[in-house]
């Protein structure tokens, strides 16, 4: 029988100059740029600049490109129309889906808006589209999703909560950000790769990568860790359900990775800032040290290492936002990687079209309708 | 250099008991059922059915199915609503896409509505979400998307042309849909793979795969192969200009294709149908005749063999049909192919996440912004 890998685990799809995992030597790069140097000395709109025009932007272009993607956050009346006609019970990914969809056919992709434009178009708008719609459906009240916040996090914070947001807040979201937004083949930049090698185009490559993000072995992961921490009230609760769970082989969501065997080097950089948030208050310290244990018992007992996921549900959490707009905000973040990627692919395309193995009847004999039993 | 197959060329990604291609053994079989066989034998009905539950149905079951479907036919009004919204000058496959993403939103997939229910309701529906919002857009009348009649092919040209449909256009439309049911892993059906593979919902692997047909590179091509056929008034012309555009090395679309070296099957068995209903005037024969030279030509010049594409446009516009409604044709016969592949990939799932091969910049210097030039 012919051999294969399944799940094409470890089998080279194509060429990349975005990002590199290299485990032994600091983990991410992106663009040669060490990721946890990128969190320390970065911002997130620096990084969003280095994704889609391949370096980083001086203070100048950085002002600007902010100018850019505020006076891109408006939506247009029919999204809004549109948006509220979705139901409020909806998943938010299906929303955020459906909006990338419906501004495809609003402002589709063509000589004047070329795919770099479309691609600040829904870096900028991401966040109007989901919260004009969640609280909408809350509440009632149609928000103005031109706020005046230059930044993505405070963007999404501000229009989330109401208010100006807090400084340490705004940070951590803003590091998040900059973790989540590139790591090379994974399923969803996959996606949008073999879409756009039919020569699709922009929207339609994203639409899809965001149906492959909301799956659970994928983005959805981040909602599954902090249900997961939600479940117990102590360490002691937390370590007696893990070893339950693990005894019924059940999947506990937020640790281990495809590509990583040792440890996830974004984990580190998020937990800090989980901490850090954590200990403001003793809901945050209790809810922290549920997850060390989880931890814990996952290393000793599987030998398993928490994913950037584990920890980014506590630092989520703790800035107020709702579980269900997690996997959301992997999508504010990731449309720069699925962007470089997306305009990589057209450079040197060829149709993404692998082969299969058949494993089914020979041949079959046609029997009349009116024969059939 | 690590060696690895551009566009996965050849390259196995997984197993499949759907359908086999062997091009020395009689072309293409549906679950061991030859193709040319199951076109004279079976209806589209037939091998929804076949697709969808993994067998040929008797007469009752058949007969239970078509009203099964007809009555999924009716949209939700505020579908109906989103699709007014939508401008008229929208890609028609946008318009599908965006359809099936709304319809995740309104009727997501669960334990009371299950992938084979989801798919039913998108096969039913696809015809009523195109031309509800085409004739809307070209005419202000809101259509009855419940129009009776019980098979795929008479609902959509009844819909589209508001009258009976002739019986010889019914009869080809419904072989071009089982022609176009299901192709093994073809971009779109592994696009809606992979995005099943992270255990996504059924709506966004289809509405994924529906952004991967969109492409001209995919199916896509037989709108264009129309653009080309329309472009010649005589079979004169026709020689002259495609040895033209072949002298500027520009892409003819309909021909060739990544799996067949040698001719398509399916292309012999739509081409008697394309000269069957071009005969029954002379614009059709005229149009066929620039067809057959184009056709000629590419043999010839390229050594290169008309693919299904091809001859479809001719079917497609001797039957009234607009030619930016081609490819969602596709779409409305390729859901079952899909679902059968979204089903099997969840039957042994393992979240498809290839390598990729870096060639960027080893390591770069990280210098803050305010040091930028």
């Amino acid at each position: 029988m012919t051999t294969y890998a399944k799940g094409l685990e470890g089998v080279i799809a194509g060429e990349t100059a975005i990002s590199v995992i290299n485990e032994d030597a600091g983990g991410l790069r992106y663009r040669g740029y060490a990721l946890d140097e990128l969190t320390q000395k970065a911002s997130f709109g620096e990084v969003a600049y280095l994704m889609m025009y391949g370096r980083l932007p001086n203070a100048v272009e950085l002002a600007d490109y902010r100018q850019l993607l505020s006076k891109l956050r408006a939506l247009p009346d029919a999204l809004c129309r549109i948006l509220e006609a979705l139901p409020g019970s909806a998943h938010p990914m299906d929303v955020l889906r459906t909006s990338t969809s419906v501004l495809g056919c609003l402002e589709p992709e063509g000589p004047r808006h070329d795919a770099v434009a479309v691609a600040n178009r829904l870096l900028a708008s991401f966040s109007s589209c989901l919260l004009y719609w969640w609280i909408f459906h809350q509440t009632g009240h149609r928000i103005d999703t031109k706020n005046g916040d230059d930044t993505l996090a405070g963007h999404f914070l501000r229009s989330l909560h109401g208010k100006e947001p807090d400084d340490l807040h705004r940070q951590a979201l803003d590091v998040s950000l900059i973790l989540y937004a590139e790591h090379e083949f994974n399923a969803s930049t996959f996606t949008a790769r073999v879409i756009t090698s039919t020569l699709a185009d922009f929207y339609g490559a994203v639409t899809g990568a965001i149906a492959a993000l909301r799956g659970p072995l994928h983005g959805g992961a981040n909602e599954a860790a902090m249900e997961l921490i939600e479940r117990y009230r102590t360490p002691e609760e937390a370590e007696a359900g893990i070893l339950d769970s693990l005894k019924k082989k059940e999947k506990i969501m937020g640790f281990g990775h495809r590509v990583y065997k040792h440890s996830d080097p974004r984990s580190d950089v998020i937990k800090v800032w989980a901490r850090k948030l954590a200990d403001l208050s003793e809901e945050g310290k209790r809810q922290f040290a549920v997850g060390e244990r989880i931890e814990q018992v996952m290393r000793r007992e599987k030998d398993l290492f928490p994913n950037l996921d584990f920890y980014s549900a506590i630092v989520y959490n703790r800035c107020g936002i709702p579980t269900p707009l997690f996997t959301p905000i992997f999508v504010m973040s990731r449309i720069t990687g699925w962007t470089a990627h997306i305009i990589e692919q057209r450079a040197g395309n060829r149709i993404i079209r692998p082969s299969s193995l058949y494993t089914g009847p020979e041949a079959a004999t046609l029997v009349p309708i009116a024969e059939r039993k």
